[in-house]
């Protein structure tokens, strides 16, 4: 068993754990842009000591790169915070942005963007 | 020899390394609103594997309460993401927001806000 | 493009990358126990600013189960400070241990440990 | 209010949220040593998703040094993994070794530990 054998996805408008990444298409080499990262963009995630996303990592793939670069994690105080960030980045190749996320009840979940880089 | 004893504070408009919360001065009892936290937001500060901030931790400290909740913690990638987030929290009381942040030459830093609820 | 499609694994005794988990084979339900979990046992790992392990995450997915548990986070400051912590763990059901880590030059890895709970 | 304020500190012998560290009281200096951090060392702290230790920050201030260095932050999954962590480290000058942790009720406390190095 592989940590992406228990990594879920899921259609972000019918499965509320699923985050969703925010950017532009396509964004200029080694320029800063936003990216908004979100659980429970269109359903509402409960937020409740009890229940509730405690965190997001987002990474970069580059095409053809063998490593993976990981961009920011993002935590959450349960029941005050939500788990929606804007951040900051800049890229300088093509590639995917990977969100990560995780419920204390639910588990792992991710998400892709591609991303034009020119 | 204390935490606080280390941790250093300046005016963020002459000290590159002081984390910056911007927030409504007001808001409303457990409705949610931004905050944006972010290191260099009037002097830029270098962003490289060398030297960069690494994270902000954020916190609200309620007037007359004895302890401190922990709101969230964004970790930053060195040289692709830029010490600056935008979140989303909700608060019960009037109190001080406290963002910590750190960077990997220069050390630990801190400001505050405080903040009305009604 | 997936997160489990760029972490990558291998044989720590040969790739000084993977992370190894070190626990008993069997455990007694709800009882403490030591996780040992560290990248370089076998083949030491450089550890300097440009060139780093930054963190480990710990996870357990109990057989059968749809969701896994994540036990902890492990981050390590650069140069100072081995990527390689003995924690303290308690089960309740059998199943694998993944280990999930962060090379900042050479991406994300894993390795996983079956663990039997009576 | 500064968070220097809102930390805690207090005997760890009477007071079960103080982290506690042990190391040896002197050490050579650039060569590895085993630091065990953690809180409920002599008396336990409750371990619930409601009540928990949600991690530890570890510092070292080296003497006449205007910086504090980063060594690690250990956070533990509530529920199923104690606050207790042994890592391995090395320090090149003497100074005090600061822990920093966080209870999700009970908020900020931290505990010093001089170390020399030779
Ligand atoms: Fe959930
Ligand atoms: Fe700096
Ligand atoms: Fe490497
Ligand atoms: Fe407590």
């Amino acid at each position: 068993m592989k940590l992406g054998d228990v990594i879920k996805s899921a259609d972000f408008k019918s499965e509320k754990h699923v985050p969703v990444i925010d950017t532009p298409d396509k964004v200029k080499s080694d320029e800063l842009f936003k990216v908004e990262v979100q659980v429970g963009k269109d359903i509402h995630h409960p937020n409740t000591v009890e229940h509730h996303i405690s965190w997001i990592d987002l990474y970069i793939h580059y095409d053809g790169d063998p490593n993976t670069v990981h961009l920011g994690r993002f935590e959450f105080g349960p029941a005050v915070t939500e788990p929606h960030v804007v951040t900051h980045i800049k890229l300088n190749k093509k590639g995917t942005l990977i969100a990560h996320s995780y419920c204390n009840i639910h588990g792992l979940w991710e998400s892709q963007k591609e991303i034009d880089v020119e």
